[in-house]
């Protein structure tokens, strides 16, 4: 079985869950694991896969693990005699949000050549940013709720509600609220853009139906989650969320007809396309009237989605000999000689 | 004046125009600088600005200057006594095409701290991505030319000739065709998927006017270029675009009334929004009847679109004052320690 590194942390609101998530797949993943956590300055560090705990990174004491660098031959730390190499052979990208989710890490792997498991460049822009989500969708020919968008600095015109507030570029229900009516307009507004400078609004509506599915792409084929109905709160704040991502327990499936679980399905396969082949992605429906639409795309969802999962060690196995390859572009320096030879030199 | 450094090359089918336009930079900019070169294989070099030649690139001599890395304290090079840092203030991305326009140096130059010119993460891959570009632009309020969608592997219907057939995410014309008729459909629909997996059809208009017209936007005010009309030839073939990498020297302003020119502006205005603050970029417009179409955005314009501004020496060393900043996030382990309280840790 393949040794696996897990990338987690990072410069993100998403931070602590992350290291929650990564945690999780030691329960669920029976490959030897080497976890590397990003800390809050983007400083690379070793954690020995033994002591791990979310404490040691509280408390700081993760400083003490062995500081990584990044170079053409991977990871690597600095030895007594040169560098020690950090071998693994596929890497899971764990981090949430900012950096993880927004294609900074998605740019870093590819240049590095690292293969990993994880969404790439283009698949984390047009998940990450709601505006961009709306549009890609859209184009996917897959419906998502009528929205409007707007800057910080403009002027900003909502009637209906009761509407939805999100910070276009965040996940994990951070900076989101309901608003029930214009009362509660300006600190909804307030606390959207602590978070982004710009962000979308959507109407809020009533008797709508949630259903989460996961899935991927391997040798072409897509092989799917159960389908979820998420926990029917109003709304999943930060903090329970946060514990969500903890989950190793496998859930039951959503009682839905065969003909709904098909629609889901074949909106899922239209997002996916090929944009996001390499990554394990988790699509959250809307179900209006037994009609489909997308609310959002999580390239890397909390804890991999793996308790939605029957075998989800298989699943991730199979996946790692199943990345996308990057094509190596031949550069021959035929259009320099040309030049030099016209130059005469 | 600030010290820049060029970063250009990398794994690219633009590798060579990347160093034409980087070498233009000695020509057209007071400031001190220091050139990293990307080669094929990614690997960072530091080349000399006093002997900074095409061919050292294509005869493998680079391979003797000082090679470098990345970290946390930004480039550096191994020297005796430990690493010697690579100093300067602002970088300049110059990486044309892959690498540098489809986000993976944005996200590097991001997770590093590197303040630079150029486009951000997000603003790569709606430029980069000609798909994603057509929708961006819609949501923009810019009208777009109509267009077809294909993936290699679906059935392709194209019936409307004369079109042209473009790879979906390459620049510099590479893969491009202009198919007269249903005879030449097979070739060109050969070339293009030699770049990529997916193309864009495009109707072939014969009485289209191109206008490109560059600009920033500095303090929150925008500064544009001179409205080009580049050369009426029926289509700028690579090489051809190559040699026009290398220019210095300043255009002509276009021969159009201040209507069209408001236009065009304002068009620019709809399609940089906040999405490519620190970045200097070139819109390539179509006009048909009076009407504006974006046909594409270069982010990273060839030589830096330098011979269409006034003064580009000084919107350099300006813009490098109005770099958009990183939001720090600040991570103190709340839900943590929350947890680790509720265990009774």
């Amino acid at each position: 079985m393949k040794k696996l590194a897990i990338l987690f942390g990072s410069q993100s609101y998403e931070h602590e869950i992350s290291i929650v998530s990564a945690i999780a797949m030691k329960k669920v993943l029976n490959n030897e694991l080497v976890f590397i956590f990003i800390d809050k300055n983007r400083e690379y560090y070793h954690i020995p896969t033994s002591t791990i705990t979310s404490k040691i990174f509280s408390s700081g004491e993760y400083k003490k693990c062995d500081k990584l660098f990044l170079t053409q031959d991977g990871f690597a730390s600095k030895g007594l005699f040169g560098s020690k190499p950090l071998e693994f052979d596929t890497l899971i990208n764990l981090v949430h949000g900012q950096d993880g989710e927004d294609g900074t890490l998605s740019g870093i792997l590819k240049f590095y050549h690292i293969p990993y498991i994880g969404p790439r460049v283009e698949a984390c822009v047009v998940s990450f940013d709601k505006f961009v989500t709306k549009t890609y969708a859209q184009n996917c020919d897959v419906k998502v709720l009528s929205y409007q968008y707007f800057h910080k600095d403009q002027e900003i015109n909502i009637d209906d509600f009761p509407c939805i507030i999100k910070p276009t570029k965040l996940g994990s229900s951070l900076g989101i609220s309901i608003v029930k009516d214009s009362s509660e307009l300006d600190y909804a507004l307030d606390t959207a853009f602590e978070f982004d400078d710009t962000i979308i609004v959507e109407p809020f509506v009533q008797d709508v139906k949630e259903y989460n599915l996961a899935g991927t792409k391997i040798d072409g084929k897509f092989i799917f989650s159960i389908v979820e109905e998420p926990s029917k709160e109003e709304f999943l704040d930060f903090e329970k969320k946060y514990l969500d991502f903890n989950r190793t327990s496998q859930v039951n499936q959503a009682e839905i007809d065969e003909n709904l679980t098909k629609k889901l399905k074949d909106n899922f396969i239209k997002i996916y396309n090929s944009t996001f082949e390499g990554a394990i992605i988790r699509c959250d429906f809307f179900v209006v009237d037994n009609e489909v639409y997308l609310n959002e795309i999580n390239p890397i969802p909390g804890s991999m989605a793996n308790y939605l999962f029957n075998d989800f060690n298989k699943l991730v196995n199979d996946l790692t000999n199943s990345l996308p390859k990057e094509k190596i572009i031949n550069i021959n320096y035929e259009y320099v000689n040309q030049i030099q030879k016209a130059k005469g030199k």
